[in-house]
């Protein structure tokens, strides 16, 4: 959904395009493009954490600022331990960025403490997407459905939704979002050249209402229709992966990498069932399945999340994922973390990756990549940008 | 396999049947029937911790050792925090004990610190189970094939079962052993009245192979055909799951309860696919998935480890386990760690469960047994006992 003012559910789900405030933004983004090395390595940092700075001047503040307090180490202005921004690492020197750079660097300062809470970091409240996931996890749940009987629903899903967009919002308010709850509610996904927040707040619900521990946040951030960042965390294992691009994939400071399988016959195959249950879609569910396990494929896995199947495959612990009936919030983050751990995410027919088409073969080499999606028989679940 | 002397691989698969000896022992045991609750109380600890006392000892020290130190308080002993045996909690009082429970008492006390250290123990040394399998995680592996290319086998599946049954072996030569790769190497599967420790040495070997961190240990425990005990430890996740006969079940001490769900359209159900891959088998099993999606259950996970799935379902997680084609091994501990959370583990027909019989349902009620049982069709995978 592209979501312009007043679409958005309870008022987080809209853009507000203050062209006024962004005009100043991007004055304050350009600056970046002057700093010199010297500028860079100079401390600045202000009064306010960085991580909760004003809006219009937090890019250039996260731009300006040392990398070393960006990537773990102690930062004066908290006396804190931080370790906020793990995506920054291997980026580029702020100093030869470009606007657009200015802008991811910025937006990837701010992700993190949304999704969780430092272990002693006085600047941030406790109300992160972590925190209240957690919290719901052991507590009744009120579930609705959506397309279907399985597709499910809670409170908690637009609660963590609401914050993240809201904080983020407050951050950078020109940005604009797509995000599951809202599209269900009927906000329109259309990804602009702007820059696009693309946020599942719970990946795996039907695993969340059954407290199955396999449950994700997943925030990508695209520019120019490009996926610069992405960060899914997995709150009960308290696993953070990140990925940025050229920047390389890490969970919880580990880089990552793919296993390099190229034989489909030593390959653990990742895959989910999605929402539709009639029995046209489940035959051919079950006869993609069934393919991959003549092809002697050593396993094949539903764990009920998406995003965390992807990171499984950027870890190297998996060989290859496919599903049909999947979103762009379960794509955009792990796309980016996949291709940085040295991985392919294409489209299940063999071309290139198409965000809104609501399919995927994503693979640790093109070789098993292209084996998959020549096994598969294509099940129609629509696009997300015609819904 | 019942293990006979020289029958078993490298001299640790064998059964030591010396009479003098299981005399000595029972005779020792006896004493248990004969305490008052005043020697219960009263400290018994000896210059040699209890964890790894003398083998014809250890029954009757175990029985006599106060409840405190076996649940997790201060081991005076060692002067370290000792978690060793969470299978006690609930535990009759040694002082009313049978034979059969001093001999239960005493195989709980012993089977922890196999598995993995203590955080501060200077009483153990660091080969563990826990330390093999972290440490082969990280390792190339040289894999081998059983029963078919999907059914594998590591070099560390023999050194961890080597491991536990030597160790079990030295504290009690005369108990039996049941594993999965002495199994594999030809050794009979018979459960005699005897006390039998039923041993999976890494349950998820396909996982382990390809790193996917769903990986497990299993243990059970048998006296006169009846499970007294099981102990599964997810190595990765640091997670110890332990049911005792009559004494509840626990994850990491805390008490587990399956969901009560009965509703198999609100149900998360679990399974595995099995080792066989030849056409046949492959339609049955996906056509047994597919009745239960027919079915509307909110989900099917397979995530390659038996043992981890079963207790997801004792933590309420899950609400359904079925599976064709697993072993002994897999379900005698988790059968334990099941029912003391309040499940219901039967045979697929609907009848009580026959632990060679290579098939179960397990469920969180005996309505949702019931359902499942109905919807599926068998494939046969013949008996363990008959192999």
């Amino acid at each position: 959904m592209d979501l312009g003012r007043g679409e958005g559910r309870r008022g987080v789900g809209a853009n507000r395009e203050d062209e006024k405030q962004k005009g100043q933004e991007n004055t304050a983004l350009r600056t970046c493009k002057q700093s010199t090395l010297a500028d860079v390595r100079a401390p600045c940092y202000s009064s306010e954490h960085p991580c909760i700075g004003a809006t219009t001047e937090l890019a250039r503040k996260a731009a300006l600022r040392p990398q070393s307090d960006l990537c773990g180490t102690v930062c004066p202005s908290s006396r804190s331990q931080r370790r906020c921004c793990h995506i920054f690492s291997g980026a580029v020197s702020p100093a030869v960025m470009g606007l657009d750079q200015c802008v991811v660097l910025a937006a990837c300062t701010a992700v993190e403490p949304v999704l969780k809470l430092s272990p002693v970091d006085p600047c941030m409240n406790s109300e992160t997407a972590d925190a209240i996931i957690r919290k719901a996890l052991t507590e009744e749940k009120r579930v609705s459905t959506k397309t279907s009987a399985a597709d499910l629903v809670t409170e908690t899903d637009h609660l963590v939704e609401d914050l993240i967009i809201s904080e983020l919002r407050e951050r950078f308010p020109s940005h604009r979002f797509i995000a599951e709850e809202a599209a269900a509610s009927g906000a329109k996904c259309v990804l602009t050249h702007n820059p696009t927040w693309i946020i599942d707040p719970i990946d795996g619900t039907c695993n969340f209402v059954h407290r199955f521990p396999t449950v994700a946040v997943s925030i990508g951030f695209a520019v120019r229709q490009e996926l610069e960042f992405g960060v899914i965390y997995h709150c009960t294992e308290e696993r953070l992966y990140t990925g940025r691009r050229g920047g390389g994939a890490f969970c919880n400071g580990q880089r990552l990498r793919v296993s390099g399988e190229t034989d489909l016959s030593k390959a653990l195959v990742l895959t989910e069932i999605g929402p539709k249950r009639d029995p046209a879609t489940l035959k051919l569910f079950l006869s993609n399945m069934e393919r991959l396990l003549h092809a002697k494929a050593h396993g094949v896995r539903v764990i009920g999340s998406s995003t965390l199947a992807l990171c499984h495959l950027a870890s190297g612990a998996a060989d290859a994922y496919y599903q049909f009936g999947l979103h762009c919030w379960d794509l955009a983050a792990a796309t980016v973390i996949i291709r940085e751990a040295g991985g392919i995410v294409i489209d299940t027919s063999g071309g290139p990756l198409d965000l809104m088409a609501c399919r995927v073969v994503a693979a640790s080499t093109r070789e098993m990549a292209m084996l998959i999606a020549q096994a598969l028989q294509t099940i129609n679940y629509g696009r997300d940008d015609e819904k």
